[in-house]
């Protein structure tokens, strides 16, 4: 498209946003319209994209880091003919696709934003994916705020971008030189942004953000780049071609005062229609599903940590399906995706120790429909909570596996210790939490998780622990097992991985007290088996929770969340981790924690005597 | 010290984090070994400190942000007289102060490390109240690994620091090329981390980190550097000083093969006791405390934001305590801490986006001893969590508010929406979580959370809700409210924060259906009051909980906890936010989630005709 046209198309753009903004009464408009140059140039001469075909595997993928500028992307969308003016109009309106922030529930967008610094990372995953798994020839455009380069996880993506020679990653900069609430660090001296860039290795391009000519040609000066990603560093004037906004504080995230008189200043509504580059033609050869799935096993009996039957079944699960990759945070040793590194290397993604973009990485690359599996310690996925949470807005879905979870590690101490993991995952929408005790019941969770939607979180433990399930007992998702039980139990322990063995012998010591103890094993923390829980309440009338975690909305709590509706709650004891762990060995923390088998036999002890 | 001296005491450091470590039987001495030389010429000759008097207002500060190489932090503690060799071989053992990662248990320590990339954000905390608080001339020095700067929060504070002129703040990088599963991406590059760091405007000096003599220039050097802090960029050996583990892959975290012949080649015992240079004579003028405080007053009936009142509050206090002091994610004009920032902005800190250096420079200023208030919207703290984690093994005292909870926001969309937050604060050790529902209780809570230890949340809410609460009204934390009550109530519902107000609208319209319901407002979370719970429950034999949150690890878990030891819970509906949320209007929200006042209504209908 030629120039002047490029810059009307910039003009509709920012009409388009100012309507959009104006029909909702609310927005960011003004955020908008700063990119609106940038934007144009992008879809009229370099996006290659099917916009009637958004799973077409040559697409480029544009990722608006900058979220709150939707009403710019969605005019993109319109321009691109791929939704009509009516539905822009329904922006930020009860029902309507075009949210506030983009969301999945778009075809064209990949990934949920709106929590500033989230974009590039995800870019970097898509990136990879694109150049690494697919092996497409096709370009990851990734508009960015300027506010947003001061998140931590934007130059963990910069570096890993840089380290990965992604050469299809372009980061477009909008340096509108305002913030929600002023001026940003940097104000408008591109060079402090060029500067940062260029030392992590990438290629930056300083440019004005409004010159059509100069965005044209450093785009094809990105795509042309060899080796590295590419910066485009872009002045560009908030609220730009509205005298009313133009570069004034105050008005981030506010319709216009007067659009109608804004829209006049702009030249009116138009309706250019883009004939967008089509996409490369491009066959993917999608990995191919359904080998045999020769799961390791263990005998019963025998001493393994869960971690490392974890390992083992996830190398196993990369051979029966090509789809499956595996990230990790430069602690594959610990956590044990090492095993699968060393035989499925070209679908291992090493992230060092940078949490937000291992789990950013992931989400891009499930983005592109490969079965990702991340892991780190269950103490470090804290890092990247606020990923997690977007992952569920972003409809991803993604296997995130925690190790050396609680105080069961031991002499590390508490800074290593997951004791939140269970209650962060529990309130992340539609998540499953699963926390194996065995060896078996974990290497057939580790391939069963990957059939669930939504986030999937297993946590396993550093220790061996003794394999109690036959490698042939499969472990439904949402279910539980009954590991000791009569006919005439009197009290229920429910525990899950490494307590669940010290719940076993505490019923072993409880037994030779005559005390009968019914054992449920819920490795399913999330959905917990609510049938099983309440059967077993009805039965001996005495409860006992015991988890290696915090009191508050781990295990403990979706056990009682199982009576609320007035199913009778029998009288419950909630063993759990209530003081700050120090430094001791496994057995001491677990005892010192109050979460040991003798606490458990304790406390059962007292809940029977009571009811007697 | 001389130079052969401090080529001795490094030995000495090597020898007793050997020794340390294989009295545990683990631990990194490896990593302790890389760095012994810089901490050996930092102790003798650099560190102003009085380890008699670690609360002495001129002391310097000592952060080892890569917190595994505890054995030689503590090695330095015994080379200064702190602790005793006895002490220090009870390194990771039950009941030890030297834990396997450094905690403030030992009074030198101002922060606990271990999860890596928090020193140098931390340290930058406790730099800024040193020069814009304290106002005293003190170096803080952290400790750094090459692996940890993957971590994007390292770049935050990088940014941070240059952007505060924090001369009085040095990183020192202990370059020893292996991170904990192999190669670091730089490896030996000291370059390409002086790029960077350069490039972000810090002074940077290359040595090799084995040179006394250079090391000890080094530090000169970054003493005199005015305007900008300094990093250090040293290339070390990891296992330095010992063949066996020397630059070897595979041996992090493990204590040495042969500590003994390790000793030996290290030169043996050494028991060097090093004067440590006194810190300048310093007085803090400690700002006064105990001036009169007015907390603004909001009449019965009036429509305000809680964000408004908190804001306002928060203003106020500062005005009667000169020690509180504020800090936001560049948002505080939806926060609101704009208003404390405007009367007292010699006590606000501007953090940009950057949520993990806000939280961690609010940890470093309270280890200073002044009481900071850090605010950003609910959602975003999700992006910290694990500095909060960290936090709480600190022992830090923080005030932490959370804004724009909830579906309640509105337009915005999920990614704005706080969901998560009171289950990820709720499971924090020791923490204080608090969700008022209007103007006054929130002006009364502001001030009274800074009472409390540990951790505490407040949570706020975008939109207008009536004034109910008369400005007299008290709310001690641990409290609640019976908002409506009647002699013979046939259900109970407890809210907080917006969906209060919608349970004053459900119970207004039981009431014309005969149908009584009482009202409890838990505006404090955690701890929760029990014993109006269980009275209401008692009374009522029916529970409706609801929330503005998904429904884990929330209120409604929180009440359930209240019944767990047996006392009879009755038939409880818990309202929460099920589905994810699009956008549309604030009411609409609220419907769409099923926790406005008509779901609150019908299921306290159901549950009343299901018991009658």
């Amino acid at each position: 498209m030629q120039d002047h046209l490029l810059s009307e198309l910039g003009q509709q753009l920012r009409v388009d946003s100012v309507r959009a903004a104006a029909a909702a009464g609310s927005g960011h408009p003004t955020s908008s319209m700063s990119a609106a140059d940038l934007m144009a140039v992008l879809l009229a001469n370099h996006l290659h994209y099917d916009f009637e075909q958004p799973r077409h595997p040559g697409n480029d993928h544009l990722v608006f880091s900058k979220g709150h500028a939707s009403p710019l992307l969605y005019s993109l969308f319109k321009a691109a003919g791929a939704i009509s003016d009516e539905e822009l109009l329904t922006f930020r309106k009860l029902g309507s696709r075009v949210e506030g922030h983009p969301t999945p529930r778009l075809p064209w967008v990949d990934v949920a934003t709106g929590s500033l610094g989230q974009g590039l990372p995800i870019g970097v995953g898509l990136a990879l994916a694109r150049k690494r798994l697919d092996k497409v020839d096709s370009r990851v455009w990734v508009l960015c705020g300027d506010s947003e380069l001061a998140e931590g996880s934007v130059w963990e993506a910069v570096e890993h971008g840089w380290y990965e020679h992604l050469d299809n990653l372009t980061a477009i900069i909008d340096v509108n030189r305002l913030g929600q609430r002023g001026p940003t660090r940097h104000a408008w001296d591109l060079g402090a942004y060029a500067r940062r860039l260029h030392a992590f290795g990438w290629h930056t391009i300083e440019i004005d953000g409004h010159d059509v000519t100069a965005i044209d040609r450093a785009y094809g000066d990105a795509a042309s780049t060899v080796g590295r990603p590419t910066a485009i560093i872009a002045r560009t004037v908030k609220g730009r071609g509205v005298a009313a906004v133009e570069n004034r504080e105050g008005l981030h995230g506010k319709p216009l005062p007067d659009p109608e008189e804004a829209v006049a200043e702009l030249g009116g509504v138009r309706e250019m229609a883009v004939p967008v580059l089509g996409p490369a033609a491009a066959g993917i050869a999608r990995p191919s599903h359904g080998g045999p799935l020769t799961l390791p096993r263990f005998d019963p009996g025998e001493e393994v940590a869960t971690r490392d039957a974890f390992g083992q079944a996830l190398a196993a699960l990369g051979t029966a399906r090509g789809d499956v990759v595996v990230l990790d945070g430069e602690v594959g040793d610990s956590t044990r995706t090492e095993l699968f590194a060393k035989e499925h290397p070209e679908r291992f993604f090493e992230c060092y120790i940078a949490e937000q973009q291992l789990v950013a990485a992931a989400i891009g690359i499930q983005a592109r429909g490969w079965t990702p599996y991340a892991s780190t310690f269950a103490a470090f996925f804290t890092r990247a909570y606020d990923f997690v949470r977007m992952a569920s807005i972003s409809r991803a879905d993604l296997n995130l596996v925690g190790s050396h979870a609680g105080v069961a590690i031991g002499e590390d101490g508490p800074s290593q210790m997951g004791l939140e993991d269970l209650a962060a995952f529990r309130a992340v929408h539609g998540s499953t939490v699963l926390y194996p005790c065995d060896a078996n019941q974990t290497a057939r969770l580790t391939a069963e998780m990957a059939e669930e939607s939504g986030i999937r979180y297993l946590r396993t433990t550093r220790g061996k622990t003794p394999v109690i399930y036959p490698p042939s007992e499969s472990f439904p998702i949402g279910g539980s097992k009954l590991v000791r039980a009569t006919d005439d139990d009197h009290v229920t322990i429910v525990a899950a991985g490494v307590t669940l063995h010290e719940a076993i012998a505490a019923a072993d010591r409880l037994a030779q007290e005559g005390i009968h103890a019914r054992v449920i094993d819920l490795y399913t923390v999330k959905p917990a088996d609510t049938q099983t829980l309440r059967a077993a309440a009805d039965l001996t009338g005495a409860l006992v929770t015991v988890e290696d975690h915090h009191p508050e909305g781990g295990l403990g709590d979706a056990v009682l969340e199982a009576f609320c509706d007035g199913y009778p709650m029998p009288p419950t004891a909630r063993l759990a981790v209530r003081d700050m762990p120090t430094s001791a060995t496994p057995a001491q923390q677990l005892a010192a924690a109050g979460i040991d088998a003798e606490a458990i036999a304790a406390a059962a002890r007292q809940l029977v005597g009571a009811a007697n």
